[in-house]
Order: structure tokens, then sequence, then C-alpha cells
């Protein structure tokens, strides 16, 4: 009944100790503890929250449930990025080069999609011959010789968490502060990077859709990373509205590689620097400033797009789509969104927008879902644009035309249009680090 | 998802539709929603509460998930009683007869111990010969003939309660009002009666430790069975000390047999009075104060005595106990407990109580455990009593000596003993009724 007593105490608002929690989280991987217990234990920690100490202490114990990656076979310091999750958010893509370019190294495991967020690993795949499962000596042979490489997770990273995530899934209990804190930093802490910038998205397409709760759930995830001796910040970003104008896995690494170039849209460039600027910054190259200054001269340079470039070589891919995405394979079929409206956009509902391309086949709806890689959107209008009657507001691409139907509604009912001028939201809402908050004005 | 959403509304504070219990429920019976969704929601409506309409509409889903009785076939008004459980408590036995004696049918469904409470049906198998087991018709018949039959719980009663109250049993979430009141009665209301009257306990030995966490129990439950058409009262009794002087299944027969002969210790006749002209208020008998009378009548012309002599012979027992107790079976051994103390009882932790007679063999541990209807205890010193050392304090009765010690121990152990002079609590804090709640001086 041991397991009944740890309920029973968190029930009455008590702080857990290390053993209890540990009880727990192993108890539960081995299958020692059944759902319904964990389920009501999650409920009640849900409602009645964790402290700082018990935070802390699931996530070492979920963190050590599995693999613990060495990468000390990799010369120099290591920086990871994490991104909550958004939607047109290929700013992975964006900031590993710049920041490899700089001279810090990025050794990079990342997600696949599901439902509304696209996946960088996804992305990636997009690049004909791109290779995201490498062995642990090929993954670190790459990023000495290029300076970063990005693959698929691989080995047993947290399986705690991976248990504990799913039964979270189905029983209601994701939305809490310190299980998302402790879910994300046990993955981060074992990937083994020595600092870790956090990118917690806020708004209609996020997890968190108040500053408030972003700022929240970023000061938790710093703490974490310090108290495990990581150099930690996170930067609150709006996810209001999708991330630059392309959603879809070419479009966006497209878009990326545009970027890097220099010729990216201004709200994706603006945010990439800021995160890179930061990843230098955590990694001792400086202050905000200098490594904002070194960041634009990776691109300005052309050592950014290059540094992408090898890593494609390196893992298989074809470098020419890099040099120029013209070479990209298209999707057969495209659809233009006009304006049935005139106004100005008042609220994109970016999780809206997002299902509209997993529609076209850029996502997943479920776990098994194969995606189309050409497919998704090119945005045309953002909120604050001012539209006419017919304007193009998006284009539509897909390998299959019936699709457009269902997802041009999807996305035109994602739109709210207002007949006033409308306040465009700040891109970088607040800086989050073992020095405190920095909100921007 | 539709169980995710009920999970999520309940876990958001929001109050839950008629349709949304119902799915729960239902779904839960059939199989269809998991035991880790289930405790989730029972976690949520742990900590969040329900509202009486919430609890109303719970209590009817579990209550027709089963059988419904229909008591139609025994003439006259019918009432039923029903005690949260306490340790001594052998109320049932000598209230039914006696309400029976005045002309109410008692036709009621009782059930078995677990732990350190005992069940009236245990109680009654003490009796050689006595059949617990009867089918619908027997039963009518008996009740019909000699105004009461008491039988274990035969049907379908509320299955859905039975599912839910084993996955609260193991998820820290049985002490919730609502959950406790709609448990309770969905199967009181099922069993069919006209009437209820209810006998909640309150202190060490029962669920509820406070007279004012009686009270709220008190009128949800009596809310939910005027809303469902049936009279229903409720007397919150005091449990802080174990109800008359014997524990243990012959033991208490024995004791409930003198009650009805007019020899019963004081406490016992006194709120077994109390219950039974509750009982006999309800059913439309009169006030209180008159049926009252009625109920002490019956037990000074012998006709309370003589109904549950009946009801023995009509459902197979040994009538020859009951005329003189003395030809009940005895335990082979008994060991009397001397006081090591000199002052007076200050508290006597009653679930303790009924755990050193558990462990006489007179209680179940577990379901399966068989017990010893002989085994268990007699009280010779209760709270407020002065003891010298020496002095006898309770007699233990067991088949097997050797467990004597273990249960002694555990005796003394729930004694608290002081110096000064110990007030005894009232034996009856409160009625609650549809009137209102009226606190004893």
């Amino acid at each position: 009944m041991r397991m009944y007593d740890i309920i029973a105490k968190k029930r009455d608002k008590k702080e857990l100790t290390t053993e209890e929690i540990n009880e727990f989280v192993n108890g539960y991987v081995k299958g020692e503890i059944p759902d319904y217990q964990a389920s009501a234990l999650l409920m009640a920690i849900y409602l009645n929250g964790m402290t700082e100490r018990e935070t802390f202490d699931l996530t070492t114990v979920m963190m050590r449930s599995g693999d613990l990656v060495d990468l000390s076979p990799i010369e120099g310091v290591k920086v990871d990025k994490h991104s909550t999750g958004g939607v047109g958010d290929k700013t992975s893509l964006i900031v590993g080069p710049i920041v490899a370019a700089c001279g810090v190294k990025v050794a990079k495991m990342s997600g696949r999609g599901l439902g509304h967020t696209g996946g960088t690993v996804d992305k990636l795949e997009s690049i004909p011959g791109f290779k995201t499962a490498l062995d642990r000596d090929e993954f670190f042979d790459v990023v000495n010789k290029t300076g970063i490489s990005v693959i698929g997770q691989s080995g047993d990273l947290a399986p705690a968490d991976k248990k504990l995530y799913a039964l979270r899934d189905v029983t209601a209990t994701i939305e809490s502060i310190p299980l998302i804190a402790s879910s994300i930093m046990s993955k981060k802490l074992a990937a083994g990077a020595d600092c870790i910038v956090l990118d917690v998205k806020t708004g209609s397409g996020a997890f968190m859709k108040t500053v408030e709760d972003s700022v929240k759930l970023a000061q938790e995830m710093v703490k974490l990373g310090e108290n495990a001796g990581r150099r930690t910040c996170a930067l609150i970003t709006d996810m209001d509205v999708p991330l630059g104008r392309n959603i879809g896995n070419s479009l966006e690494v497209i878009e990326a590689v545009e970027t890097l170039k220099g010729n990216g849209p201004e709200d994706l460039t603006h945010e990439a620097l800021y995160l890179a600027a930061n990843m230098l910054e955590v990694a001792g190259k400086g202050d905000e400033k200098e490594c904002l200054k070194m960041a634009k001269e990776a691109i300005d340079n052309g050592s950014a797009l290059e540094c992408l470039a090898q890593m494609v070589k390196a893992q298989g891919g074809d470098e020419s789509v890099i040099r120029d995405t013209g070479n990209f394979a298209k999707a057969a079929f495209s659809h233009e969104i006009r304006s049935p409206y005139e106004g100005y956009i008042a609220h994109m509902d970016t999780e809206g927008c997002g299902i509209a391309s997993m529609m076209l086949g850029a996502g997943r709806e479920t776990l098994d879902s194969v995606i189309d890689m050409a497919a998704g959107i090119v945005i045309e209008k953002k909120t604050g644009d001012h539209i006419k009657r017919g304007d193009l507001i998006a284009t539509l691409y897909a390998n299959d035309k019936a699709l457009f139907d269902k997802a041009e509604k999807k996305y035109l009912d994602s739109l709210k249009i207002s007949d006033g001028e409308v306040k465009r939201n700040p891109l970088i809402y607040a800086k989050v680090s073992k020095e405190g908050v920095q909100y921007n004005d």
C-alpha cells in the first residue's frame, strides 16, 4: 500500500520525499504500479502542484530511467536548444548552423511532429538522402567535422517520461507546469549538452496560452537546468501567429535556407538571431549584444549556410537542394486562397493553421500517418495585415487536389477579421535566466 | 476522447452534465472507459467536489446500473436503516425487531464486515442454522409473516458503485463526501424501502472523524433520499468509543438480545431507542417523542424480542439461543486484560479496539478470511471510567490461545489514560432531516 500513501499525501497537499518520488517513477516504469494509481497521483499533482524540490527530483529520476548521453567525445562546448513546439517553427534549422559557424558545437537530437506542430526530424527528411538515424560514433564524427549534427532521438532517453507522458495524454494531466517542465528537462538533461536554450512558445498555437504561464514554465525549466549544473536560459516567444511564412516540411527547409541566405521574413530572422545569440551567450561566447553581432555575421558571410550544407552532405543528404532550393520536389497541385473579406487580420488561430497544413498531408494525425514532404501552406497575409476582397491570403500545396476544400475552410475559419487596424504582438516577450525575468518593452 | 473532456471539465472545476455523468458511469461499468481514466476523474472529484445536482445524478445512475428491488409484495410501509459502520455496532439487531413490533415492516439487506468493522450478516450467521441467503419470495414471506427479515445483499444492487468503490479503495479517493454519499444512497435506494434512517458515525472508529464532516455527509445523503422521493433522516452518533460492551459476532447477538430484554448497557439501549424512534417517525407513526414511547414499550412488553425470535425461526435459525443466550457456542479460551495503569480512560482508539477483535478471529482482514463466530472482546471499562492497577478492563475470547498476546497489546495501545476526570462524549450529536440540522445540547 505504499503507492496508496504517496497518492494520499499529494492529495492532502503535502510534499513528497525524494524517496517517494523515486518509488513512484521506478515502480511505474517496472510495471509494479498500475496505470490507475499513477493517473490518480498525476491528477493530484496537476491540482495541488509540486514544490521546486519535488519537480527537481521528478526530473532527475525520469532522466536516470534510461540512457545518459555522454557527449565528451565531442570537443568544446556543446549547446542544445528546445522549443515547446509551434506552427511554422523552423528555427532549429537556422540557429543550429549559425551557432556552429560561430564555433559552438550543436549535437542535437530532435523529435517528430504530431498534430498541428511539425518536427525538425521530419523537416530534415524532406532533403533527399538525408539520414536522421546515425549511430553514436557517426553522430559524434559529423559534429566534430562540421560543428553540427541533428538526428532523431536514438537510444532510450528518459523512458519514464515517455510512459508517463502517454498516460497524461489520455487523463487530461498534460497542462501542468511542473509536469511539463520535468518532462522536457528530463530529456534535455539526458541528451548531454553543456548548456541549453529554451524557446517557450506562447499563444494560440502553443501549450501555454498566456505570457504569464509561459514565464512560469520557463522559470521552472531554467531552475531545473541550472540546478543540474547546465547553463540554461529561455526566451518567451510569440506563437499567436505562425512563425515565418511557410508551414510544411520541405517548405520550411526552403524558408530556413532563404533565412540563412539573408532573405528570410523579418519575424523569423529576428527570432532566429536572438535564439542563436542566447545559445552563444550561455556557451560563454560573450554577452547577448556581442553574440547577436556574431550571429548576424554568420549569416552575412555565408558561414552558417555553409555549415548547414556540410551537415547535409555529411549525413548523406543531397546538398544541391540547399545550394538551390528549386531542386526540392514540388507538390503536384497548388491552390490559392483569395480573401472573401475586406479588413484587417485581427487574429490567426495558429493551431487551426497547423491543422489545415496537416489536412494537406504535411503532418501526422496519428503516430502512423505518412507525411507528404511537399505539402503545406505558404502564407501571404498575417495578423495586422490589411486585406481586400480577392487578395491572395495563402497558397496551399498538396499531392491530392481533393484535400484543398476542407483545408481552405479550416484555414479561413482560423482567421478573425476586423474593420480597424490591429496591433501586432511582440515577437519575443521576455528572457528568463538565472538572473531573473527580463521583459521586452 | 469524450471521457478525456469529462476529466478535463471536472479538473477545471466545472459542473458535469447529467449526460456526462451517465456516460462516465455506464462506460466504466461496460469496460469501455479504462481504470486509469476513471481514477483520474475520481481524484478530480475528490479535490474539486461535486454540486448537489451532480451528486444526485451520480447516485441515480449507479442505482440504475443494477437490480431495483420492488418491495411492493410486502404490505405497508417499509423502512430501512443504514449505519456508516462502527465497532460493536449491533443496533440493527435491536432496532429492526423494535420497529417491526411497532407495525412498520423491515425488509433489510445487510453487508458483511471487513477490517475493523463488523457486518450484520456475519453476526446473524453466528446463530446456528440461520440462513442469510433467501430468494426474493422467501424474503418477502418472512417479512409479511414476522414483520422483519434481514438477509445478505442478493441480486446485483448498484454494481457500478461496487466497481467504482473498488477503484477508489486503491487510489486514495474514498473519503470524499459526495462520493461516499452517492455510494451509500445508490445501494439504499436500489434496495427499495419507502423511508430510510441513516446512522452516521463520527469519531476514531468511523469514516468521518469530525462532527462537522459527519453532518455534511448526513445532509448530502438526506437530500439524495428526499430528492428520490423517500422520507430520509440521519442521526450523527458517537463512534469515538465502541458501542455497548461486546465486540465479536455471537457476543454482539447476545448483547442485542439482552438489550431487547431490557438488560442492555445504557449507551446501546439509548442509541437503539432513538434510532428505532426515528425509523418509526419517518414511517409516519408519530412525532419523535411518541415514537420513542412506542419503542420503549416494544422492549418492555417483550414484543420486540418476540419479533427477533420469530424472524430467526422463519429463517431456519435455532430460536433457543435467543430464548437463552447461554446456548450459544462459547470460545474455547478466554483471557482477562488487567489494568497496568491507575487513572481515567481519556480516550479509546475505537478502530484499534476493532482491530484487536479482528486479531482474535472475529473479523476479516481480507475478503477471504474465515470468521470465528465466538471470538471477540467484552469491555469492562470505557472512556470516562476510573481504573486502578489490576482492575479488569476487558476479557478476550478466542479459539486459539496464541492470539491473545498481540490482541492484548493492540487493545492496551488503543487506550489513553489520564490523571484527571474525563468528560464523556454525547451519544447522539445531532439529527439531520429535510427540516435542517438539530444539534443536541
